[in-house]
């Protein structure tokens, strides 16, 4: 360790909020805690705005109490930002952590932030400044490539498995109806993938699972539904709010330029309309929306401890001299699961998504093959089933 | 007892299940289980569809572990219908009773179904035919007439008190956006008004809760939340599905005639278009739907012991010679809070809806008043917040 090394360090959190990203800042704010190369710790509020304007909260005097609670809490703790990086923000983050004496920076996000890490990082380094950049991974969308997962998918994963179950047996006790379960994820089907989950009876939901890595014709959409219905007399359909149709457009018109369109999506609704007036079943959606990633009742143990992990190993890995990388959970052979924490280039994992395997999805298109619960279930952990009476009909002879 | 009054007993479900359905059936069963007047138990599938067709499951021959099991599980594990009687269909339902020798009938379910079991009951009057019907409470809209509150409204008011909270918690931590989250509820407010129980700190959500008992004007909802989004830059709204306009108009344009209306259903999306096209705020919506009635995680433990007691209570009534009533919660005076059953007549109750009250909304029609809380508290309980870090602001000044 160089004398020079001792300074400040700064943790801020990026993009929208998963159940555990909470977590990972116990995780940094514990480790960093330990370390007298750490002089003190700011939390930037809402994200890079919190650098820019120099709203900083002072992480080192928090109690162990807060620290523990917050860790168990979900939404971001610190507040987060959405605010893409430009060339004039980054000569004033580069202003402020070199007036506040800054030699680390700890940043939160998914693929998008990483690439923002990695810009400050190769700004800092031809300033000639020593800055330390570790990004931790944060996605429910579990888009983030060079990573096993990425903390926050396994627990929003199990928020929507378990919606899936619920609905199933919602849907199984007052069938004729078609329900549509619109999830987040709007280029990658991992989170819709899990709620394959939900399944235990193998007429349980869910019934079809759609991946916004294809393109779903309407056509193909009541084809599958009508078969399922026709079997079942109900049918539930998990779908993430980015699907496209085969024209590569969103289902619906609702859809406005300019915003990132969150306000306009309304797939699920859509998609009940079209199956309703073509099929002529009844047919309602249901979208628990950002539900899926703020509710504290589905945290993940493994994911919260990997989390947490990660903020660990961010910390270690800025004062073992390394920077412009990102923390990376490794999955160990064999059984049962485990996993260590590594570190990959932030130059490999900024701007690039990590699309759901072709070779987990069957031919159809339109569930997943047996391969992905191998990888899935020691994440998320098994879901259980909605209790059923023992089938005794009664004889139809009175007697 | 008379010796005539033995014979066999049919349960049956009716409408939307609740949380809590099963509860009151495991009630139901168990309590017949302890009486040779009942000499077995029917379970009707799917409602009173299955009394029609003669779809029954035995309930009697159930194992404990599976009744405990499925006391537990969400969703109805008998099956439910949303079928509304006719007079041929009275005449079948008699008819089959007769063949069976059914001499006890509990109707599980709400305003409606009371309705349908008062037609039986007094169908069986004029037949002559010795039946005792007993209406068992269920709703999660607590729209019912007679008892202090229905089993499933408290199980499903502790899902969106949760759900207000946590996506409150999201708001907080990515603010500059106003979110419009979608109650059940079509006609009375009961479920909007629990998540007033989502607030700790002042500034929490639910910002604003609307009830479907006031029409609400789109100058109103536009001023209410431009007022709460320049105070704190985000903005939580609590509305039913069944909110109306000034003009007694669904917000949107999707309503179809035909259905029940629930495929078209759009409020919360359609609410945050006209924020964000009116206020030029950026606006989403959530529409957790039915999970608020299917989600096993927030069933509430009191909600849970009274469903099952209203199925014992029915039982017992119907041994001791009451028939054409309905079970009620009835609230003890006093701490702590603590309820016993009783007996309402099911003409008091059918078709008729009990409004949120007047009383406990404030004059401006966008909150409760702390009346209200000494109502629901005791029966959701409280909702923990999301833990906060210290305000431990760092110094501007560069030190």
């Amino acid at each position: 360790m160089k004398a020079s090394d001792k300074g400040r360090a700064i943790v801020a959190h990026s993009g929208g909020p998963t159940p555990v990203i909470n977590a990972s800042l116990a995780g940094v704010i514990q480790e960093a805690a330990k370390h007298a190369e750490i002089t003190s710790l700011y939390g930037a509020q809402f994200g890079i705005d919190g650098v820019l304007n120099e709203n900083f909260i002072d992480l080192s005097r928090q109690s162990e109490e807060v620290i523990e609670a917050v860790s168990r809490t979900t939404a971001s703790a610190l507040g987060s930002s959405r605010r893409e990086m430009k060339h004039v923000d980054l000569d004033r983050v580069l202003d402020v952590f070199a007036a506040r004496d800054v030699r680390y920076f700890f940043y939160t996000g998914g693929n998008g932030s990483m690439g923002t890490a990695h810009q400050i990082q190769i700004a800092a380094q031809e300033r000639g400044h020593d800055l330390h950049v570790i990004g931790i991974p944060k996605t429910i969308d579990n888009d983030l490539l060079g990573t096993d997962h990425s903390p926050g998918y396994a627990s929003t994963a199990r928020f929507f498995a378990h919606a899936v179950c619920d609905i199933g047996a919602d849907n199984r006790s007052l069938p004729g109806q078609v329900e549509i379960i619109e999830m987040l994820g709007r280029n990658t089907g991992w989170l819709a993938a899990a709620t394959s989950l939900a399944r235990t009876h193998a007429d349980d939901a869910p019934h079809l699972i759609y991946f916004p890595e294809q393109r779903l014709s309407l056509d193909r959409l009541l084809m599958d539904v009508e078969r399922v219905y026709r079997r079942l007399n109900r049918c539930v359909v998990a779908v993430c709010e980015g699907q496209l149709n085969e024209n590569n457009e969103p289902f619906g018109a609702d859809t406005r330029a300019g915003s990132r369109g969150s306000l306009a999506m309304n797939l699920a609704h859509r998609l009940a309309l079209l199956i309703a007036e073509n099929l002529k079943i009844r047919a309602r959606s249901e979208k628990p929306g950002l539900l899926g990633r703020a509710s504290s009742a589905y945290i993940s143990q493994i994911d919260w401890e990997e989390a947490r992990m990660c903020g660990h190993a961010a910390v270690q890995a800025a004062l073992g001299n390394e920077s412009g990388k990102m923390v990376a959970i490794v999955r160990a052979q064999g059984e049962p699961y485990a996993s260590t924490q590594g570190l990959i280039e932030l130059a490999k994992v900024a701007y690039l998504e990590k699309p759901f395997p072709a070779e987990w999805r069957n031919p159809e298109g339109n569930d997943v093959l047996p391969a992905f619960r191998e990888y899935i279930l020691p994440l998320v952990g098994s879901v259980t089933a909605a209790a059923r009476l023992e089938p005794m009909p009664v004889s139809t002879s009175r007697q």
